[in-house]
């Protein structure tokens, strides 16, 4: 009966948890930050470069001012009855905080609202993927939540009952997923995205790998797709013949996050359907496919992380189900209002001819152009690098580089007990400052070793990013050279 | 291998969980609102009155024109380069949003945090800790929070490994503790506080009911304390005692929620102390007792509930148990910014000597008297009422009288399987529209019905609630009188 409260009597979901996103490198480098703010010139750099992490307004990335208009007139309505405002707001902000407002009972912005979020924005919400995808969307659907992230966990905590129980996630993956399996004590059955064909969903690989986990005794109760990819970049173009193939809808649904990056696609060829537009398009004879689908105000074009405003779609789930779900996000009473107001905004941003048109679509645009160049820019060159391969990035706000390692480098590692990646990756960071997250947090195929970076650092600062890298990785190799 | 997706096949830590704040009657209630709104007239009265849930601004509370004057500026910092803002916000104000967003790295108000929240404003914190409690406070303790229900979700997270380990809880209870330690699969060990002593904590009790739990194998892992009690509205005094005579360091640390009714004291005979003071006060030889204090932006007297903004204080614990918490935080990235800023504001709030300071001073006060009265009002009401009695509120926002039940209106109950409190709470709505949540959401000694009230409802609201309710509850023990 220990009940000392020590690691070895703390739940050991928590210590089996891993979040390499946060991890060690991460930790590491805030304490460089720390001794570069105490002793400037005591390292062999003078900024960290955090490459690790998808924050692009830490990176000087400018919010959308339509949106941050709404927002500070929503959080001091007194604003609206002050001639100065006009002057200071565009007049569609006005009108549309002045609408929001009149959507909250009792103009209230500090009340905590229905526990799936404020009825008038999830309709804002719905209108907007109807008007996406083609096909209706319901209010009382979307539950709007502290960014995606909470959305993933009350799903999963509805389904994981033991370690029997299996969550499909693709490796690569977002250690989202892996973190919150291994907190509600679940079981990760993997699926491995194929490297050599862009990161590309093999159906072959799915179907090998349900049939494997079902001879073990798992049943496999989710599918999670992540679209445009995380930490991989690549944009999936062909859902129908996965959730066809595997008669999805006889035995599990999919876990989706297909919005989270919608706007974030930087390639002619491929576009962004959401994996309900899809559903919704084969019919199923009218009975939806089990499915959530995530959003988040963290990327996209805006890339407003620290509001923490998202939402998740829920389809085709029973009465019942649904209940359990509502009582779940009811415990945390609700959102924060002003990411469920963002989340309504994204859904719904300025459209021709109001006031805030042509800034809002130069602001996007140049986001969205500028990170296009970055992806290319940085997929050129680490391509240029002996040692590296790096696919295409065609979504989202990462790619993944594979960094062929020397049998000596594998040795050394091992010797101070770390994966090769971390290894590689933590004296990359003591070397130049720049911080990235090693592969073996995402997972990959064995014996393989990848670096995700961000494409977010300023496009000035890049060819100075990669040269820095540069030389580090060949001086890197020369070291450990076989 | 059952993998359909029904209620059988959810988790069962799920299924188990229950939440009465948002449960039968709040869902009632709102389905009670939506038919008013399509079919004015068609019920018994013209409004719902929630007094389920403390919500004060859902009541037209309005908000602390300061705090909202810095949010709508860090939301939107260009309006600090605009001569116009200086006619329309307090100078107080403006310098407090550039003193926030000099806090915050490249003024990101949009980028995430570190995962404990911004350092400049957890430093505020800590520094509006130190100079509460006399005794110093770290920053490296505080980690902010979407609200303090997250923090109390990481604590049993973290402790809970299976239904052999128990947190002691008093009874009546906050219902997030009993829901928290279902989701997480841990044991609820009650401690009884005694309605007759106006809901005194008696160390008698605390020391059965842990032996008794002891004696079965629960292995108690944290003792929580509520202070003011929610939902029992007393403000205990004594915590002193209830440390000392449990040698609580030796084997287990305290949950502890003293601060997010710290301001909401009604009585003049009793000030609130927080355990972290006393627990300092004691000494110790220098070891701290493990501690986790909760604070939240939604009570007090700003009411900010839509925010989701709070932390929690965590002192006493090794480093490497730190290093998980850590961790969980991470999973979730980092709390809302806007939350954030609001924590630091309601810790560190305008000074003699402010230009906002005598406005800030007016708002807070009226808020609080108008609390005291209104507690103070409803309590004389209840025990005016024939089979009613009801503890004064010393603080909080709730108060929980005791409804004497005759006994043909508990068979009444039970012939339609429910509860007789919620039973009664179900009737009074349908008749009344008043929707209050019933004890035994909360817990309450066998045999004892009560309902919690919160003192939130406009004064002028007040007479004829106590009316409708006079009238109905007469109406209901005359049709069940024995």
């Amino acid at each position: 009966m220990a009940t000392s409260v020590s690691v070895e009597t703390l739940n050991p979901k928590v210590l089996r948890c891993e979040y390499a996103v946060r991890g060690e490198i991460a930790i590491h480098a805030q304490h460089l930050l720390q001794q570069l703010e105490r002793q400037p010139g005591s390292l062999p750099f003078d900024e960290i470069l955090f490459c690790n992490i998808g924050n692009p307004q830490s990176f000087g990335q400018k919010p959308i001012t339509f949106f941050r208009e709404v927002l500070a007139l929503c959080d001091h309505p007194n604003l609206l009855d002050r001639e100065e405002t006009k002057s200071l707001f565009s007049t569609d902000a006005i009108t549309r905080a002045k609408k929001i407002l009149a959507q909250i009972p009792g103009r209230a912005t500090g009340a905590y609202s229905h526990s799936q979020g404020i009825k008038g924005l999830r309709d804002e919400i719905a209108a907007g993927i109807a008007s996406r995808d083609g096909f209706p969307a319901n209010a009382d659907d979307i539950f709007l939540t502290n960014g995606a992230s909470p959305g993933v966990h009350m799903m999963m905590q509805l389904l994981i009952r033991n370690d029997r129980d299996g969550i499909m996630c693709p490796i690569p993956q977002y250690s989202l997923y892996s973190a919150s399996i291994a907190l509600h004590g679940g079981a990760l059955v993997p699926y491995y995205l194929d490297e050599s064909s862009g990161w590309g969903l093999e159906i072959s690989e799915l179907k090998k790998q349900l049939e494997d986990a079902r001879s073990k005794g798992i049943a496999v109760r989710a599918l999670v797709v992540i679209n445009p990819g995380n930490p991989t970049g690549q944009v999936c173009s062909y859902m129908y013949d996965v959730t066809r193939e595997l008669s999805i809808s006889s035995f599990f649904w999919g876990v989706h996050q297909p919005q989270v990056y919608q706007e974030n696609i930087y390639v002619t060829n491929k576009k962004f359907n959401s994996f309900k537009k899809i559903v919704r398009s084969m019919g199923y004879n009218g009975v939806d496919l089990r499915l959530v689908s995530f959003q988040s105000v963290s990327k996209g074009y805006y890339g407003e992380c620290g509001k923490r405003g998202g939402y998740m779609e829920v389809t085709g789930f029973s009465t019942t189900v649904r209940e359990q779900l509502y009582k779940i996000a009811s415990v945390n009473l609700c959102s924060n209002i002003t990411g469920q107001i963002l989340a309504s905004l994204v859904m719904n941003p300025p459209k021709a001819g109001d006031a805030s048109y042509d800034l809002y679509e130069v602001e996007k645009d140049s986001i969205l152009e500028s990170l296009a160049r970055r992806a290319k820019a940085m997929v050129f060159a680490f391509n240029g690098i002996d040692g590296i391969t790096c696919n295409k990035t065609e979504g989202a706000m990462y790619l993944l580089p594979r960094i062929h390692l020397p049998q000596k480098a594998i040795e050394a590692a091992s010797a101070v007990n770390k994966a090769p990646d971390v290894f590689y990756a933590r004296r990359l960071l003591d070397t130049t400052g720049i911080v990235v997250t090693p592969g073996s947090g995402f997972g990959q195929v064995a014996g393989t070793w990848h670096l995700r970076f961000t494409i977010l650092p300023p496009e000035e600062k890049i060819p100075s990013i990669i040269s820095r890298f540069r030389e580090f990785h060949e001086e890197f190799m020369a070291q450990y050279r076989d």
